[in-house]
């Protein structure tokens, strides 16, 4: 890996929040080609010392904002010492033919893969972005500790999540999810996102597929938490978490799915459970 | 008074959100004649019986849906079986010239009065819908106990809370606000409003002056609870709580004003104290 440039990111708004700090960040970014924004909160633990961090992996159009303003996490992470970090979902303001054609490709729907297909491979390769640029930048800026890493997100995010754990277990301590896409090789919009990205030869998808590595590489570290509303209108065609229940049943994993009667995809179902996935994290990343 | 029409609300969206209902409806409103819609967090306490509930009145530029998505409040409302209600901030889709021009008066800027002035006066009634109709439609349709009814608000609408609780003390048993324009008639944001909605005699503004209220009329209830970023932009210019703690002191009226170093105007502010003015308002509508 050659060196990453962490050199300048410039602040584009900072807000005091329960006593620490909720900052909107930007840099240019090699992996992408583009000004790439994030969200950064830093707890007021991080005023002493280093803290443990955690990864956010937003959903389908979704932004670095959406988790800052929805999710009301900082309350918990300001409490537990925790900082989290909130990467957009794909790389923004270039001009690539067909780039914001469909809400499920291309602009935020990133899906977390590095692209090997034009017009993609050379900017969309957010798997290398969220994964060695973005924390080589936190390392450089910020007061955190990278040896306790955690991600978490959300759908598309949740897939990416799973994906960016299993496949470097040496960086992420912990990992869990909302609602996330278990096998992109087993609904529409993996398939039509990995095709885009990756191109037709499926055997290539299994390395972005959570059901796949799960099986190929296992997983050791704390059993996998996930959370779906029952009442997820996305349930039984794009989400399909029994997937994820006979691949960590056949491979050994440890899972914790909690189905979540009457809760559905949004942002209300993901504040109302928050903080048990921040505890979770946070318990881990202390050992 | 004559009748209020409350036959029909329309539902706009429904999530369940820490096992209460957060939802968005939709009516005609007679007041402001157009269709204006509300939110409303139901706790999971109301399948059960009647509770107590809190109106929340937005600033400039928002509608029902800032609160509902960005405070974080429905977490401590269902611990407490507080229903919120959050009305927009202006009459929608009428056709006045002049409506949409500036972002502090007309569209998303009603200020909470009966506007007396054309070409206003006959939709712009804000104080009337917020104090009247929409308690009435909220009696007709949720299981709420009028009788234990609070106020709060940001902002303009921290304006908006004191100033109805002041002319309502019968209706309003608990009054708080976050960064609230505590004199319309000593900033630039209150007289640009009540110049256009109430007419150049200013003597009519004190009618909707939360300073000039606390005066001429004292409030009788619990002290009124107000917090305030130490940072906010709008600090000295625009919001001047020095001068509600003149009239408090003046009027013997109790005010708990919170100077929050390093906090500022957002969201983020709010989010951050909003669980201390819910304890507040369920302790007093507990009484």
């Amino acid at each position: 890996m050659s060196t990453i440039q962490t050199n300048t990111i410039t602040t584009v708004s900072q807000n005091l929040c329960f006593e620490g700090t909720q900052g909107v960040y930007s840099h240019v970014s090699e992996q992408t080609g583009c000004t790439m924004r994030f969200g950064v909160f830093l707890p007021p633990q991080a005023k002493v010392g280093p803290v443990p961090v955690l990864y956010w992996l937003s959903g389908l159009t979704c932004t670095e904002e959406n988790f800052i303003t929805k999710a009301g996490a900082q309350r918990v992470a300001a409490e537990l010492g925790v900082a989290i970090v909130t990467p957009d979902t794909s790389p923004r303001g270039l001009d690539i033919p067909g780039m914001a054609d469909s809400y499920d490709f291309g602009l935020g729907a990133g899906f977390y893969v590095n692209a090997t297909q034009a017009p993609w491979a050379q900017n969309f390769r957010m798997d290398a972005y969220v994964s060695q640029e973005l924390p080589a930048v936190m390392a450089a800026h910020f007061p955190i500790d990278a040896q306790r890493t955690g991600i978490f997100g959300h759908s598309m995010g949740g897939h990416g999540a799973l994906v960016l754990a299993l496949r470097n277990p040496q960086r992420y301590r912990s990992v869990s999810a909302f609602a996330p896409i278990v096998s992109p090789l087993h609904c529409p919009w993996g398939e039509k996102a990995l095709a885009g990205y990756l191109g037709p030869d499926r055997d290539t998808w299994k390395d972005y597929d959570a059901c796949a590595l799960i099986e190929s590489r296992g997983w050791t570290g704390p059993a996998l938490l996930v959370d779906q509303g029952a009442n997820d209108t996305f349930l039984q065609t794009q989400l399909k978490p029994e997937l994820l229940q006979q691949a960590c049943s056949r491979a050994g994993v440890g899972l914790d799915l909690r189905m979540r009667a009457g809760y559905d995809h949004s942002y209300f179902f993901i504040a109302s459970f928050v903080e048990s996935h921040l505890r979770f994290h946070a318990q881990q990343l202390a050992l």
